[in-house]
């Protein structure tokens, strides 16, 4: 990832010594700070209050929060269900906490382990990349909803791999941000991002997808997701599925891009997704400060589930597939 | 309109001599302030940056704008055009505006004439309220956008007007209020008109309308809107569009309530109706803090229209109606 100044091609996360040291995303893009977590209750704190956020960061957070365990001697069983307990969508949380809790059973160095995990997201959503810019044609106007960039992937992004991807190859593309109430991720990371990179781009309210969509404005939708059926259902930030709709709706072509540590094959129903009710005031407030009277009511999902008919493909380092070939590839991808 | 202290039953906008008097609605809930407009350009300031918004009450706002030109002997036309020339999307101006200039043409005194129409549209939004009332079954929830209340009408509201309504006749309702970025006037101003008459609501991000439809947690969608056409396509604030098409995708009876002098007996064709498009920074801030690095660019156009397909029903004082029997109508309400 690029940033401003003298720090440069830094990840979303990474461990020194046995500390995890994090870009501070609650502050971005006003305050550039890192977050160092010295134990398993404070690298839980840094997933749950969102100072890191994003699936794939969120698996690579957790399976460095397991090496830490490892390293300062404390109990995995313990920390598996501290790390576990901080958020209930993305899977990717699951996956490496699994992962990792797998390998040291059978002896396996976490350091190590986690080191290749991360090394590996990185390699991932550059193939993620490679395989989604094929499916974007010059000049194509693209909306994305939240952030799925480098902050959200360790590095290079998913959503945003394809974005990056064909701008660098020339392909004069045009990005519409999102700018994904209640948290702002669109308008505070993904265009700063954007930014970085020199990639037009237009940040429009949520509520203003639909009308470019209607005017014919938008070539193509592409997202992340924080989880993924084995019926190619994609559970993601809140918004995404009124994309979808809308999308679908206008003929426009509606893309997923995730790693394959996002895919959970052992899930057939989209309704078992939990999806996370966070606290009122994110939506009685706006970055600190309170617009609806006192004793005003919220309600406030995190995330929301878009059903597979509604996605054109699914974009990962394996390439892109239709939603309905997902389940398919549970014996060839369900054990990477 | 109730408000909380000593402040009561306040309509939206008034007159005392010439001058306008009107709630600021752009500093509410927070503070509670009137404005005095004394001049033709101080009541077009007033509508254009939104001091006074709501197409209903834009509409009186400019009746009494013309009364005041009359009173203080200026020019009638260059009045109009002044006042025609702050906001291009509702209808209601143009309508008002150019009632008063007729009257004026045929020796009408404008102060009478503005005041019967600020009464006239007062009764109109309890008849919306009393035909729409019928459509809501005991226990109904209903999402609303933006503000359709008594603040953008007057008083009671168009959309707020059946909700009223029917939470008086104890049907035990239940409002989910899109907060309405970017300018917020659901956080700001719906809930703050539920909570004085003391109907359960919750205030939620416009991207989770979506969630709480497909969940089934949401029986009916009740709007304003700023125009309606002859073929019964309505142009709302930015984002009815995106709900609209969610609520069909869900089977959701999506209503529009609207005076009969928000129709545009003139106007056939939804995609000749002007879209105002705000400046960026009301994108690029929220309510004063900037979120997005400097130098990022935003979109922001104010309004969307939701073509007549998508709408089941368009309640007005005359009655509900289907959007394709709004132009038989033509004859029978064009001309009140």
């Amino acid at each position: 990832m690029k940033t401003e100044g003298s720090i440069q091609d830094l990840p979303a996360v990474w461990m020194e010594g046995s500390d995890v040291v994090m870009i501070e995303q609650r502050k971005l893009p006003g305050v550039f700070e890192l977050l160092r977590a010295t134990t398993t209750d404070e690298v839980a704190l840094s997933i749950r209050d969102m100072a890191v956020r994003g699936a794939p960061s969120i698996g690579a957070t957790a399976a460095y929060g397991m090496a830490q365990a490892q390293m300062l001697g404390e109990d995995l069983d313990t920390a598996a269900e501290k790390l576990k307990a901080t958020r209930p969508t993305a899977f990717d949380l699951f996956y490496a906490v699994d992962l990792m809790q797998k390998l040291a059973r059978t002896g396996g160095d976490l350091a190590e382990a986690s080191r290749s995990y991360a090394d590996n997201l990185t390699a991932r959503c550059r193939r993620i990349g490679e395989h989604g810019e094929k499916l974007i044609r010059d000049g194509a106007r693209i909306l994305t909803h939240c952030n799925a960039g480098a902050l959200a992937t360790l590095d290079h992004g998913t959503a945003l791999a394809p974005i990056r991807e064909a701008h660098a190859r020339g392909k004069g593309i045009f990005v519409f941000a999102d700018e994904t109430r209640p948290r702002m991720q669109g308008a505070r990371l993904t265009v700063w991002e954007l930014m970085q990179e020199d990639i037009p781009h237009a940040l429009i309210a949520d509520n203003a997808a639909g009308h470019f969509m209607q005017r014919g404005e938008i070539d193509m939708v592409i997202t992340g997701a924080d989880r993924v059926t084995l019926a190619g259902d994609a559970a993601n930030k809140i918004g995404t599925y009124e994309k979808a709709v809308l999308a679908r709706e206008n003929a426009i072509p509606f893309y997923v891009a995730v790693p394959v540590s996002t895919i959970d094959f052992s899930m057939e129903d989209w309704r078992d997704i939990p999806i996370e009710e966070r606290g009122e005031d994110e939506v009685l407030s706006v970055w600190g400060k309170r617009l609806s009277p006192e004793g005003a009511r919220a309600r406030n999902p995190a995330f929301d589930v878009t059903p597979a008919k509604y996605i054109t493909g699914i974009i990962t380092e394996e390439g892109v597939f239709k939603p309905e070939e997902i389940g398919g590839l549970k014996d060839r991808l369900g054990t990477l």
